[in-house]
């Protein structure tokens, strides 16, 4: 077999067989077909695309490329949840101990990544004492015994995915359905998981920049789960304007103590409440979507949410009276409010572009050598939709230092008042197949 | 500028200016971008086309990645022709001396190269004592004086084209009209002639297989040539057979000489004709390619061609008694004839197969490491819509090894008999513009 054929076929836009597949993936992985091979072939895909089995069998490619991670050990279906990323996204911290609250492990491996905030890691880290570096027979206990646990990420998953994101980002082949979809589908699956719901954002703060290329997105994720024996389904959500009020790594937890409360954002809890009724469902511990969103309201109002979360925490080291006194999560020095200029309804707030103001202040990595300040980050005090009065507070800057007006300028500068403006549609729509 | 951005922008279908076409060749020359970013460029390019402006662009930036040959010392319009490749194609032989004698600088810089026989320098080399190790005020004298003078190349031209080449090679980006056009006009315009004559070939035995394919090509070489200041015409040829009747070096030269004596296969002599009129008129020798026609066929008529021939060996240190007594080029040792099998006429003579059974004789070279034996060779006896009887020989084996079992195997496998034939066409178009 030799890759040059490989990449004629694909470029005549033939379908690759299995072995194909895992010829190249193996060889690109053992530096024995060079990037330039790869990143021809992967322009050849960006144009002629990939049928669901090729889809399929790339996925599998890039798992067995490097270490799974094997949750056997641990009883029950293993449901994770994945989203594609925006700005103030707080579901996980949410989802994770209200799903556990209804006996479906969370057996969570998470990073630190770039960002406008941290990953899960950092939010959890400003509850005071909080620790991720447990060991694996722990880990496992833990998920036994109360349902949930977080550990950081070891081992080497999907090396192939490093290697190919590393050549697409600078052969600009990064925006081809089948290797974005490929490329998280595999990363998931060697997590372990037995079922997966994804949430695919869709607006200016995310990857996919309109409804359509996320439902395709969606739709191309799906296919690859089931077609690999992993039931998976999506929500299509928007990443318009940020998600719910909060963008910094306390004021996040902060969040997610008030959504387990029934207390948080309406966007936040409707979110939480799709993506937590597909993960009962595909736990099988209810027969429809909509048994599973009664039973998570349930364990929400009678409080089992907010004392899962409560013992999570407590067995991770932490502090769990944060959930009762939150003003014990690390504070700001300074808190700036950014009052409206004129009246109206707010129209547009740019997703990303606040969520580059929230990293400005330290919530969040530029860089890998970026030191995260915890306790920074924006409040915001008016959504797309909401009236506004002139002088009225748009947003509550949590800052560590007194001068931040270049901050003040790029909320000005993302935050849009209209004569009209309706909030936008929040899920566009349901993906299970 | 930044190439990730480049090839964003090629792979959407827009048009790179020339900066950054200059940007894009001089990095990769320099090796400041590498090969994994020109790759994935490539196949970009193969899906995308490039406008007539770009290739012209590409075409000087592969030009001005190296050093360029400077002809302004031979005085004279200098007209040069470049076939694209076929088998038994001796139209170089015949045609320097042939424009040569019409007062026309042919001021050929030659290379050796791979293929089913030599490269020019290697067939000329069949001659005693000729030889191309010539200075370049040599090189100039000799043209200002007889016409005509062949040296061997030498100087850093088209580095860009090299490495390109070479990428292409491995990442299926070779079947690419604008790669492959500013490939080759790079080389012609690099070699320093003012204007330049196309040998298009299409069959089995071309890299271009089809007429339509072979058109495009031709068109783009001569928008190229004309865009940037080369005058440049093409002639759009058939190599679904062998050219003439010899395939081999020492056979080349004795079929050049018939033809120069206007005693050669008439295909030969009819593409000859057809090239070497347009080498005429783009010297500014003729007012109409039809002159050029008459002024040929008169030097051909006349003798002053063949006595061209003989200047142009004696100036090289070469035996010119060869002319007139061609048995004294390397003869091979057996001669063994190719009977046809039934009666008929010849309806096929596959060109690449046929010139690969030379290539096994050592007519030419596999590997840059393989040494040719100029004697050897194959002489076709019939060519394709001749009339053919059981017995009569279809093609004479020159070898220096009496078994030559597996080149006859070869030969009875690519030459088909039918019931009914035509000869093929042997020019499809001229392309002007």
């Amino acid at each position: 077999m030799r890759m040059v054929d490989l990449i004629a076929k694909k470029r005549d836009g033939e379908e690759l067989t299995t072995e194909e597949i895992n010829f190249i993936i193996e060889g690109y992985t053992k530096d024995e077909i060079p990037d330039y091979q790869v990143s021809a072939l992967a322009m050849a895909i960006y144009f002629k695309d990939m049928t669901e089995r090729e889809r399929a069998d790339l996925t599998m490619a890039i798992v067995n490329s490097g270490d799974t991670i094997d949750l056997s050990a641990i009883e029950g279906v293993k449901v994770d949840k994945h989203s594609t990323g925006g700005v103030g996204d707080t579901t996980t911290l949410v989802l994770a101990p209200l799903v556990a609250a209804l006996d479906i492990p969370v057996a969570k491996m998470s990073g630190r990544g770039l960002g406008h905030t941290g990953g899960t890691i950092d939010k959890l880290e400003a509850i005071a004492g909080f620790h991720v570096e447990i060991d694996k027979e722990e880990f496992v206990q833990l998920v036994n015994k109360d349902k949930i646990a977080v550990i950081g990420q070891s081992g080497n998953l999907t090396p192939a995915d490093k290697k190919l994101y590393a050549l697409r980002d600078v052969t600009a082949t990064v925006d081809s359905i089948p290797l974005i979809a490929s490329s998280i589908m595999s990363k998931k699956i060697a997590a372990g998981s037995d079922a997966i719901v994804l949430d695919v954002k869709t607006g200016a703060g995310a990857f996919m920049k309109t409804v359509e290329d996320a439902k395709e997105l969606a739709h191309a994720m799906v296919s690859i789960g089931n077609n690999v024996g992993r039931k998976t389904m999506a929500v299509i959500s928007d990443m318009s304007q940020p998600l719910g009020f909060a963008i910094g790594n306390a004021l996040e937890v902060k969040e997610a103590i008030d959504t387990l409360q029934g207390k948080g954002p309406k966007d936040l809890e409707e979110l939480c409440l799709a993506l937590g009724r597909q993960m009962v469902y595909l736990a099988n511990k209810a027969s429809s979507l909509e048994e599973a969103e009664e039973m998570l309201k349930e364990v929400i109002h009678n409080g089992k949410a907010l004392q899962k979360f409560k013992d999570f925490i407590t067995n991770q080291g932490g502090d769990a009276s944060v959930v009762d006194h939150p003003e014990k999560l690390p504070q700001a020095a300074y808190l700036i409010e950014v009052p409206a200029l004129e009246s109206g309804v707010v129209a547009e707030i740019v997703a990303d572009e606040i969520g580059t103001a929230a990293m400005l202040l330290g919530a969040g990595r530029a860089t890998k050598e970026s030191t995260i300040d915890l306790a920074v980050g924006l409040m915001l005090n008016k959504k797309v939709g909401d009236p506004v009065k002139a002088g009225e507070s748009l947003v509550t800057i949590h800052s560590n230092r007194e001068n931040v007006k270049e901050v003040i300028q790029m909320i000005y500068e993302n935050i849009r008042i209209a004569d009209h403006a309706e909030p936008p549609v929040l899920i566009y729509e349901i993906v299970t197949e």
